[in-house]
């Protein structure tokens, strides 16, 4: 499936400028993390100006993108990169996409929380599980941009499979909120917006586990897209592949 | 921005296969059209076999996705494609994760279905409310998969437009089920699955204003993403630019 020759960097320039290219996606996964974080802390303390510094701040994790994304398109015209090279620009291209995913999300909880701040402060009930959840899944966020940054095969895997924890416990939470709701119908509005904190949670949590499977793909050179991981047969030949460290 | 050599297709080869991967992106598409018709109807109609066909559609979907992103990957490290060519490898790179997402809502949309066939039918108020948005949303990923089709630039940024009123509806429907929600708790269930599929819906809208502005950046060359179409100047500075068709 690769491209029949194997580049051999001749040129410094061109492997400075895909070194540039990863340190740019990190900073970027860096920036993210910090938005998720205010979002998050402003929501459970009560903070709306956190809040607002996540909300301003998506602006930033935009401009990355962009500038990012026309890195790739430069060195895809200009260095014509094959093998192990294109897919690091064709990872890169979807990882970025994700990550801004991941910062419009965190700018949806910012939103969330000043009216819910507005509201007064979060059930103490509600708030553990949000607070629970969001711990879940700035862990997993953590961990894949570590992945990343080390191009650790194993440790995307397990993002993946993390990411079928937090999606029961945000179904648990779900199921929860259901209840309450029924119990007390005055408490609608305000659970209504923590099911929305909860579901862009999730998401972030689904965006987290894509950049994972890039990860893997930039390794094993193949797509693991849509391949279930948590079939215990798929994971454990996936795993011995990635010692193998096997590029088709 | 652009490489600096304007690529003369020397090879009819290379023609072809960028011809092939405009069709295959429009065959999935079409796809991804037919889910979210199947799972709407399904839903509305309390057809679980449509639901059921939307369901398992998705896998198909993700079949074409994957094979749709080796094609280009295989056109980048063969045929090194510049200018235009590059941009629509990497506009069809991006139009298939959107296309493979709108899938997976519809996926999502006929699981929902199920579940509210289970609980009976829907009150003729929101079956209405779900048909008029589903009918804006399908309408609006027609218009694009057409935009695609003929490279037409301005029926993209109609696109964009319209999904501010897709917008708009979401949120009075919102606005509407929690207060149906507050005067009769015991429909919290069943208009929590309707709320669902309304943020599917409206998320299908997203990715279909995604795609519109992934063919913007076909033909203009830079990126319009981020940016605020509603704003009424930068929609006529774009207007102008796509009649003059003028490739930075």
């Amino acid at each position: 499936m690769d491209a029949p020759e194997i580049t051999d960097h001749i040129s410094t320039q061109f492997n400075n400028e895909l070194e540039d290219v990863r340190n740019h996606v990190l900073n970027m996964g860096g920036m993210v993390e910090e938005l998720l974080q205010k979002a998050l802390k402003g929501l459970l303390k009560a903070d709306s100006t956190l809040c607002d510094e996540a909300i301003l701040g998506d602006e930033q994790v935009n401009q990355a993108e962009l500038e990012i994304d026309e890195e790739c398109t430069r060195i895809l015209a200009l260095r014509h990169p094959t093998a192990s090279d294109l897919r690091l620009v064709m990872s890169v291209i979807k990882t970025i996409t994700d990550l801004e995913r991941i910062g419009d999300e965190s700018e949806k909880i910012g939103f969330l929380g000043k009216r819910l701040i507005g509201e007064g402060l979060l059930k103490d009930k509600l708030a553990k599980n949000i607070k629970f959840l969001g711990k879940m899944v700035k862990g997993n966020l953590r961990e894949v941009l570590d992945a990343f940054a080390r191009s650790d095969g194993e440790a995307a895997l397990n993002v993946v499979k993390n990411d079928d924890e937090i999606d029961e416990f945000y179904e648990s939470l779900l199921r929860e909120q259901l209840t309450y709701m029924m119990e007390d119908p005055r408490q609608i509005k305000t659970s209504m917006e923590v099911m929305w904190v909860a579901r862009a949670l999730e998401r972030i949590g689904d965006h987290t586990k894509n950049i994972a499977e890039h990860i893997i793909y930039l390794i094993l050179g193949h797509d693991v897209r849509h391949l279930e991981v948590s079939d215990h047969k798929n994971f454990e030949a996936l795993v011995e592949k990635l010692h193998k460290n096997d590029p088709k």
